[in-house]
């Protein structure tokens, strides 16, 4: 994945921001000093302050931040009003459940096909999103813009897909499948969920909590 | 949250470390230098050696490290090596996927029991795994040593659910369910997989390639 200008480490913020300033809104606050929102995340003023003065001034010195202001800035810098569209492959347990219970549309992005190989699936719909036949895919993405593929498949398929998706020009994919789909020199944009990355961390948060208390006896 | 005495950025690159080291594993690398890992990672040596030195000494000057040892090293500071316990609550979609297809003990933690509240479920057994009635959730807990919770309950059922865990004893959660469970003064470990930042990131880097393309015309 080819390096951004922007540390990875700020753009992996801005989802933060954007879900904290969400609830700001709706517990209806309107304005936040950079300190406040410093506390509420547990980072720095001066952090939050230098990682928005990358994508432009906004707020005033001394006022702090206009919520919705703010948050529609991030918005916009995180591709949200650009009307990206996805199709998901793989309707299985999770393809299932980001078709379910995944809001596309709260980030922008719109959820146009799924995929399957199963006959019992193809021609279903589930919350408004028709399964078609992966016989399909190629004739689909001729046809429609695409810009994400969202990729739910097997371990086994996920290559051979990734392949095929490549070869229609899908250049993103959000992978769920645990494996390594690309090469380092692709210039593919590759996102992986990594569940156990997740649970690792919260296992060494409860080592550290049980020694802290092994040590306090 | 209880603030870690190490940072959170470096917890969050262990786990990173460990997918990576049982990669070079498996393709029969046994020794590697702080700088190929870092190229391999896109971090710098020095960052890779700060992390390391933060958890004792390991690796010898110009020797690299020998990859078995670290991965276990990192492994046990993760507390992969310390058999935990873990329940699931909620099979649906998500649950289901889980206890499917992830490997729980592939990261140390044994997957012990499932609950729910559909009658249909309850008894039925997946991968291994049994599922059990949310009316015997407490004196389950009482019983048997868990400690780690995975919540894939509806948004509904979240905070309920949560009380009651934390009644139970259970004071870490493993969290799908896109709802805050605790407060900030809590002292429940609580670790949130938040699909939604994973996708804004790769609609970020979307968007940033994007703009590229469109200033390079």
């Amino acid at each position: 994945m080819k390096h951004s200008k922007v540390s990875n480490n700020v753009i992996r913020r801005l989802p933060r921001y954007l879900r904290k300033l969400d609830e700001l809104s709706e517990s209806g606050v309107n304005r936040i000093s950079s300190f406040d929102l410093g506390q509420q995340l547990g980072l720095t003023p001066s952090q939050i302050r230098q990682d928005f003065s990358r994508f432009g001034e906004f707020g005033q010195q001394g006022y702090g931040y206009s919520v919705p202001a703010l948050r529609e800035h991030i918005a916009g810098i995180l591709g949200m009003d650009r009307g990206y569209r996805a199709v998901l492959i793989g309707v299985g347990h999770i393809g299932h459940a980001l078709i379910d219970n995944f809001c596309f549309s709260d980030w922008g992005v719109k959820l146009s096909a799924a995929f399957d190989v199963k006959p019992e699936l193809i021609g279903s719909s589930f919350n408004g999103t028709a399964v078609r036949s992966m016989d399909e895919l190629e004739s689909y993405l001729s046809e429609n813009p695409v810009d994400i593929a969202v990729l739910t498949v097997p371990k086994d398929a996920a290559l051979p897909v990734t392949e095929r998706l490549i070869a229609s020009g899908i250049n993103a994919i959000w992978n769920f499948t645990n494996v390594e789909l690309t090469g380092p020199d692709s210039d593919v944009l590759v996102e992986n969920i990594h569940f156990s990355d997740s649970l690792l961390s919260l296992s060494y948060y409860v080592s550290e909590r049980r020694d802290e208390q092994q040590a306090d006896k």
